[in-house]
């Protein structure tokens, strides 16, 4: 086996995925669940998918040879603290978190002489949420992006590497500035808009809001989506990844401002050339295997 | 058979879809097709959806007992002053546009005394175009929101919504404000928006921008879908309909500049309860019907 115990601090959508993966590869004689949520808790037990299942940090990360830590950003630094006190000396650690610069600046600040610390990110999930969303198969075929950190050495990288391999991902490294650079455009911007937008709707008067579910696959529907994630994670990635997300933002508002401009001055020719430059992007996502080349996501509704 | 003589001026997807179940459920002796762009003249014959084939408007229209409008908004000026100088006396006119207000009163104007006018507008579609992206049942288990005005009485509204009704569509009626201010928020904005963002980033860096479609998954990929949509026919929409678009994206850009400060004064709290509103939404959507309860779109990518 590759590990002996493996802890998992947060056990949600990726946490309790990972757990799966974990299983079905035999890759620990042992797998810790950590989980603040009693519900979350109770859950674990009835999948069977820790050996132990606990909301107590300290015990569930003593002894082990990994903790993977998937739980908001806003846990992370209780999480690196107890890690330096009561874990493993030179244990290896990793996560799953969306934001990378700020992590890697306070983990690198605490887990200092302490723990390898090898920042990982998946990109995959869906909407869901809790251990009950998870499934096995949730990382095949997606991007695993690791930001190597000063706590990285050749060793703990390619050992957490070969973890997401085993996964069926596919493993890339970047910086963590320019990972939390390109984040904010494919990401957290996405989901800014769409759960600024389904918040709109969500105050309009309530004929014009039952108005606007009854007719939501006009467009609406494919914003509910992503604006129905969780919404703990959400508020602490748009804090985390702050400056990137402003920077991006504000981007994002000029060029709204000009098509603004071009639909009051009746600018038909500014208007058709930025849709039609659009329509490339998307060719490119389904050429590099990012969606499904189908109408409508293949949806059967 | 319901017709004798069926013109369809624009031949794309809705156009094509419609041809298809004119023919599948035999509702006319005759079908004109009428579409401007050789390649879809080319493509409609060798599909078969038509006995006759032009890009003649006067000509595709003469003897029609029902000319149906699925073109770009743009093109409905032309039409309508073809229909007064060379269609039947009280030929019975429709159409598919997206907004409706504008429509109505120049449909008034140009064919008072010449025609009956049930503006019409299914809620069906992909971000594909053209008639080889249209298909048999596009609008079956989808609303279709006939909005009347002077030139509708009731027989002629009863007959538009016995055609929908045969193609599967559930008929409902509002009032052309109405739609147009539902359309906005369900509709238009959610375009407005995917476009812009989709934009934003087709303008970065050659090499940002290649990161952006190879972790396209992350978000972004789902607003590229409904930014691949038809240049010429959004183009007109964004125009059509400027007054409630433009009134809908002030309230958008409000809330958005206020989750703005919230990021930038860490305010989780209103992070938080915002993201938290916006679950119930879907929730209530994929009650209503009008989305798949599957994670991911039940995309298998």
């Amino acid at each position: 086996m590759m590990f002996k115990k493996i802890t998992i601090v947060g056990f949600g959508l990726i946490g309790s995925s990972i757990a799966r993966e974990i299983k079905k590869h035999k890759l620990s004689k042992f797998v810790s669940a950590c989980d603040i949520s009693s519900k979350h808790l109770t859950e674990i037990k009835k999948l069977k998918l820790a050996d132990e299942v606990t909301p107590n940090l300290k015990q569930s990360m003593i002894g082990s040879d990994l903790i993977i830590i998937s739980t908001p950003l806003s846990a992370y630094k209780e999480i690196f603290v107890t890690i330096k006190k009561f874990a493993n000396k030179n244990v290896l650690v990793t996560d799953v978190g969306s934001s990378k610069l700020e992590v890697v600046q306070m983990g690198e600040k605490i887990l200092k002489n302490h723990a390898y610390f090898v920042p990982a990110h998946p990109i995959a999930g869906t909407e869901q949420s809790g251990p009950t969303a998870g499934f096995v198969n949730l990382f095949k075929n997606r991007w695993c992006i690791i930001t190597p950190c000063k706590l990285t050495n050749q060793h703990s990288k390619n050992k957490i590497k070969k973890l997401w391999e085993i996964f069926g991902s596919n493993v890339t490294t970047m910086n963590p500035k320019n990972h939390d650079n390109t984040m904010a455009i494919t990401s957290h911007i996405p989901h800014l808009i769409a759960y600024n937008i389904v918040g709109t709707a969500a105050k309009l008067e309530s004929k014009t809001k039952s108005e606007v579910i009854k007719f939501s696959a006009s467009g609406f529907r494919d914003f509910t989506r992503i604006a129905s994630s969780d919404p703990t994670m959400w508020r602490d990635i748009m804090i985390s990844n702050k400056k990137q997300i402003l920077f991006m933002l504000k981007r994002f508002n000029q060029d709204l401002n000009n098509l603004k401009k071009a639909i009051e001055g009746n600018n038909k020719k500014k208007l058709f050339n930025t849709f039609r430059t659009t329509r490339n992007i998307r060719k490119k996502i389904i050429e590099a295997g990012q969606d499904i080349n189908q109408p409508n996501f293949g949806r059967k509704n």
